[in-house]
């Protein structure tokens, strides 16, 4: 679960080097799928993973829209404050922990019951799904988008073959 | 891992039904982006999943181009025949194969190094990758895409709690 976790963060600051290149029109521009933006986007990963861990822990969610972070600077911002608890969470998980369960109420009053090695692999693909539609965007703008690869991060140390 | 892999084949399935209802024009359609198409996406999916692991065990790939399947049909029965192998290999998989190293000569004759637990993960990534693109061109037809959710789908029987 961590090699994902370091995987994802590697990539989102890719991303976010990515976006320096662009105008804060593109960044904010309107888009067809996804959440519509690329800023907003990488927002949303941040506020997802963070939302998640956060339930996790049975602490409360965070309720802010994209609306007050309309800049990169702010989104790093935010991402930067959330990641400190996540970080600990992930180097804190262990196979143990996999069939918790979690149950929520949601607004109907109906119960949901998740469970937490879903949860956590539900927050990493979440992140690998959005940043794949950035990819189709940046080819929309013609700038070529941040490699999907895994490999080549150092994530993992060779063994002796 | 198996989780993972799962997961993916889940989500396959579902992405071949929704392309059921689309006009072979549109499954076909050139776009921007990724592999440039809904059903090339698809093909480049099950072919690189299927060649990974073929590599991971020391076999030759698989060496056709995508211009011999332009039909949902030959797509998921390629995928078909491709998936007892990667299902086999995806079920033995252990913690002790992580920091296996794999060595591949490059066609300009240098030498990569791959370690298999980075090359299992970029697999699982990849499709995620490609299938959040796919949700994007969704849109732009004006159709709901399918589910990005890790869960929901039984993945992990959740324990007492």
């Amino acid at each position: 679960m961590q090699i994902w976790f370091r995987h994802n963060w590697i990539v989102r600051e890719q991303w976010y080097d990515w976006c320096e290149e662009l105008s804060e029109e593109e960044l904010l521009r309107q888009r067809t799928g996804g959440v519509g933006g690329i800023l907003h986007t990488l927002f949303h990963v941040a506020d997802v993973e963070w939302s998640w861990i956060r339930a996790l822990q049975g602490k409360p969610d965070f309720q802010e829209s994209f609306d007050g972070y309309r800049s990169l600077e702010k989104v790093k911002r935010l991402d930067r404050d959330f990641r400190p608890e996540v970080e600990q969470f992930v180097a804190a998980w262990n196979d143990g922990m996999e069939a918790r369960v979690l149950r929520e109420i949601r607004p109907d009053g109906s119960a949901a019951v998740f469970v937490w090695g879903e949860i956590m692999r539900h927050t990493i693909a979440h992140q690998i799904h959005h940043l794949g539609q950035l990819s189709i965007w940046a080819r929309e703008i013609g700038k070529k988008p941040v490699s999907a690869n895994v490999f080549g991060k150092g994530l993992i140390q060779p063994g002796d073959a």
